[in-house]
């Protein structure tokens, strides 16, 4: 099977057999990074951009060790120093970086649908890091890829997605790739924090985190948005947390073999206790050891090879 | 012919031969860019310093991709977390960075004359990626390289350049840049930016766009720096763009063959109007491309091969 | 000899074997930032990781320079822009980024004792590039092989430390290291800026800068840290001038061929005349040369071979 892909934008333009080959892909060249000479030829010569509009130091320097591993040269743009301060429009910032001849760009941005945008507009390859409220790809593949490993497949399991949905692109995004693989999700939340749209995307809506985790193979807590308490989304992270925090008790109810995720950086006693993120159910660290992994996957398949 | 120069501080140090020279080559490792393997081992183990005192993400990053495309390592100071805010003289923190042992370093600063300051005292070479008010010579390199393309010569055209004259070092640097090749210049303005100088430099002042571009074979626009109006230089955005934004009319008096460059980025609706800034006769992203052919010109002919 | 440490965490955790291992082996790292082609492969395929929780641009470019030149990866976490901001625990963002697999990371950290608390818990290797008042090992290093290659020992000499010796990390790596090596070291400050535990370091205390450098074969001038005035440590600059500040007439009372040190970046007119900075004594910028080859050397041992 072939990538036959300019952009990775979202999960929602990827077949399950192209989810299947990314994945693939990233379990062989996951063992890289394990070796004591952790790199590779694979893309000498290529350069990969980042554009990141919102702060995530993490997300980038994942893509750019993914980078460095295949030996591709990394070029980041700082966007708080840039020409978008200047009043510079997003398709000529883009148009410019372009013009000096990236073979891919990493984008990630506040807007919705941006990264899209840009993957009409530029002849280079371009991959959503997270736009808006929209959808965060490789969060999704990498949380697959993990799964994938601990439960050796990815079809027919029940995977309990829990906090604020509202908010949440990573929430999205593994929404549609959990479908697509044949599982069945089940989101939990606060009313105020669970969005309107939930029942189209076919999934399972309680405001019950007993009702969530129990039976469930995977759960996946998300991170509380401190600042959506100011805004009335909640009321104390006292009561957040005992409404939804993840602790040992709620794991009785899980499968015995469930294992515990998080996108991070964790907020520890809000939504999921220490004992429960550092315990040996938990994949936490794994999931950032597969976003290099994935990453290099994605990159491999952009703009590894000759496309016809 | 041998470039012997250890460094790059203005346009105004450089005979005709010598850009010719740099353009040449700039010409030739062009097509470096265009491979699937962008990259060549030219330059490797050779060290490439930028220490920025002026925000500058374009200029920077440009430098930086010209230097990976050559195979040196790059290293940039960040002058806003550095020394520098600790109080620490320009002279000692060039000194310090000189004793890392860089082979060249590449500075832009608010104070005209500081790349020359710089390269009397250092061993190493140093680049001018802009000064004050004073010089900004690998801006007009581009911009040289860029009108050969098109017009396949650099003597007997004319040239307009067209906004705030007074604060652009790119429109000395290319002032300067245009005379020397042979051409004629033609500057124009409110008199509020039109400098003083400008009869020293040979070229032709005018307070009319339409006169400045008429015969024209390449029309230059800046940008308007937009803090400019608050200063009292300019009246209103509207005013300015009425009088000075360049529009489709207004090529209609230029020859049937005119270029439209910027230097970016871009105010549309300001100085440019979208229909000429995303025409067929822009040449404005083209200007970024070269921008990095120059570049990796300058550092391969500095730094590139034994000086004797 | 072997060099078995996982860290460099500070210099009281090595012997003087240890120390005189890291000392030659960057005596002998050290020309290769002085060939034409400044790169040797022994570190490619590693991967250093910056983590700095205090701004220092000197040191970090060092360190990067130095895994550079040894064909290592680095990647540096920006830490005002990263997840510390949302309230991860140290803890959680080492562990972290180690799941993301470098093979060592230098952290620079406010907290006294924080580079040790992540070398017990990560499998990777750590250097401490500043924590606290407590160590800056690579600093004191580097002190050592300047004055070895200026002296061609380092015992049985007589070092004076003046100034901020209460606030300086630097001081107290200076005191352990060349006590080991066998020096007797002097410290003289204004009584506010001389911590209680000097006597139990085993070094002479002075509130005379006369007394402290006759006979010095080393002076040791530290940063005077300006925002200390207003807390009430030091009076005026003019004042602590007079009493602290370093000019030509000291020299005459040490050694005929004295040395005089700085960790930059320098208060000229404060703690250190321009005459002494710039005369022939000063071994101020080799101490900046000597710090690439230092950490080559520390990353070379660190990470550079199979450990048993």
């Amino acid at each position: 099977m072939e990538f036959r892909h300019k952009d990775l934008v979202g999960i929602a333009d990827l077949s399950a057999g192209e989810i299947d080959l990314i994945l693939s892909t990233a379990a062989s060249l996951k063992e890289i990074s394990r070796r004591p000479i952790k790199k590779v030829p694979t893309l000498r010569g290529k350069m990969m951009m980042t554009m990141f509009y919102e702060p995530s130091t993490r997300t980038r320097m994942s893509f750019e060790i993914a980078a460095k591993r295949l030996s591709a040269d990394t070029q980041s743009l700082t966007v708080a120093a840039s020409s978008a301060v200047k009043g510079e429009t997003l398709a000529d910032t883009a148009a410019n970086l372009q013009a000096m001849q990236p073979d891919v760009i990493v984008i990630r941005h506040y807007a919705s649908g941006a990264p899209h945008f840009l993957a009409r507009r530029l002849k280079c390859g371009v991959i959503n890091a997270g736009d808006g409220l929209h959808e965060h790809p490789t969060q999704a593949l990498l949380d697959l890829l993990t799964v994938q490993e601990a439960k050796g497949r990815l079809d027919g399991l029940k995977v309990a997605i829990v906090g604020d949905i509202a908010h949440s692109r990573v929430a999205r995004s593994d929404i549609l790739a959990f479908k697509k693989m044949g599982s069945r999700v089940t989101v939990a939340g606060p009313a105020t924090l669970l969005p309107p749209f939930l029942s189209d995307l076919g999934v399972e809506v309680t405001y019950s985190l007993e009702e969530a985790v129990a039976g469930a193979d995977v759960i996946m807590m998300l991170r509380l948005q401190l600042e959506r308490m100011g805004q009335g989304f909640i009321s104390t992270l006292r009561e957040y947390n005992q409404s939804f925090g993840l602790d040992l008790r709620h794991l009785e109810k899980a499968k015995s073999d469930v294992i515990i995720m998080h996108p991070g950086p964790l907020n520890r006693w809000v939504e999921i206790s220490p004992e429960v993120a550092d315990g040996p159910y938990s994949v936490i660290l794994d999931q950032v050891t597969n976003g290099v992994a994935v990453r290099m996957a994605v990159l491999y398949l952009l703009i590894g090879g000759e496309k016809t």
